[in-house]
């Protein structure tokens, strides 16, 4: 049965005030996408309609995507039974499970992902910053370039971004060198820093004002041998592994593009490529 | 000023109607914490009183958490100029950017975190199960368990509960192999999958019924020489750094805990274990 069609009740035709629109997902639920303006009278008895084609075809998880143009419907949503989902600054989803049988709805995004860029040059330098912000702000601390991936940026694109942005350093990717994750580090969210290894590709310093307040090139042993790095475990194992690495006896991860899993998305691996790496199973 | 005095506007003392809960974060901002039912007036009066005082203070950024009990203000909120941040199934957080000057509002989470576990026994093979849904479903093609990694959950710790839930055997982590990032896998969010590498220490396999059509522990070739492995990148790769690690030729990221950079939080930094990591920087 279509949407489009009324659907007959004890032989009964059922007015369906106005159907939301809605496509089918691929895990025996549908997705409501709100498009035109709707009043809340009309918003909920359509819902209700829904709700009740939805039932008899055997539907089982409900998604509705609100527009922030929309958000008068945000009230009656939840009061018809709807839980938020999660939300983006231009829409909120909201989700309603309708089986007896325990909800299977995917959870929401649970990490933000930051890189660090390690950038050393020929001369045994690392090239370092003071932030004007955060917790280090003051300290007199030269830490490496840190920032946040965006949604849809590679790890690596991200750790060259960020050199670029605070230090006007241009660098190649070469290796994940290693990666935290921590908890609770943006209201309830979970962390993973990414350690990237990056080769400079041009080496005069531009630092970007906004953010930074001073950046420089700096002798390995010196920012290795900061106070704090007695002090904290990640500051001291990530100047390990770079002396480790400068040795050549260290080896991280590097990329590999690849197609997915499942769904034959384009993706990126990050493994620690052998030599026979590149040879077929046999 | 303490938000619970009356401003004083040209002598004139200025009634608030009901000051807003909140306190400071650590940006120069504020975060809205709604605790008692208000109605939409009453909260918009407010809501503009608290605006002033925090103009005046030169505050930044204005966090709203608005519970689900406070839905009724969602609405006005928008209407106020505020935009959503981010949900979770019982609030939804809104943002509003005070300043001129360009905002540094922190994106929300960006990625959603899944776990494959390799388990292989002293048999040379390996633990496959085949999934009641998913993309899979009915191709009888065997896979590793895998999973989503809750929010504050340790990538290890859930790779360890995946296999016990779906096939009753009890494991120790070993080492993450390698990892894989996709993009828009989950509405636009982006995708983190840690490949890792579990000790077995049970072996009867006992499938949950709930996601798992059938459990076993399969010759590693057999799985290996599956069909799908010379269409997929990624099978065939978790395949060929399994056959390296089997020949000891392969090394991945071992876990260690550590405090972190900033905070000093609690963690694990996932890294190449070297003999002389342990050694202190000299």
């Amino acid at each position: 049965m279509s949407d489009q069609e009324a659907p007959l009740r004890n032989g009964v035709e059922h007015k369906i005030f106005e159907v939301l629109p809605f496509v089918d997902d691929d895990y025996g639920g549908v997705i409501v996408e709100m498009k035109t303006p709707m009043d809340t009278k009309n918003f909920v008895a359509a819902l209700r309609d829904s709700f009740e084609q939805w039932r008899l075809q055997g539907k089982k998880g409900v998604w509705l995507n609100l527009p922030l143009s929309h958000v008068n419907l945000v009230e009656p949503a939840v009061k018809e039974g709807f839980r938020y989902h999660h939300a983006e600054p231009t829409y909120l989803m909201l989700v309603y499970w309708i089986p007896e049988a325990e909800s299977t709805i995917p959870l929401n995004a649970s990490h933000r992902v930051r890189v660090g860029a390690v950038v050393l040059n020929h001369n045994k330098e690392i090239l370092v910053v003071q932030e004007k912000y955060g917790s280090l702000c003051g300290s007199g601390i030269w830490k490496i370039p840190t920032g946040v991936v965006d949604e849809g940026e590679e790890i690596f694109a991200a750790a060259i971004r960020e050199v670029k942005e605070e230090t006007g350093i241009d660098t190649e990717f070469l290796e994940i060198l290693a990666f935290c994750q921590t908890h609770e580090s943006f209201f309830a969210k979970s962390d993973l820093f990414f350690v990237c290894l990056l080769r400079p590709t041009s080496f005069d310093i531009q630092k970007q004002d906004l953010e930074i307040e001073a950046a420089q090139w700096m002798r390995f042993e010196d920012s290795a041998s900061q106070p704090i790095t007695h002090k904290n475990d990640l500051f001291k194992d990530i100047h390990h592994i770079c002396s480790m690495k400068m040795e050549k006896s260290y080896s991280g991860f590097s990329k590999k593009p690849i197609t997915t899993f499942f769904d034959d998305k384009l993706g990126y691996l990050y493994l620690n490529k052998q030599e026979d790496m590149e040879q077929p199973i046999s």
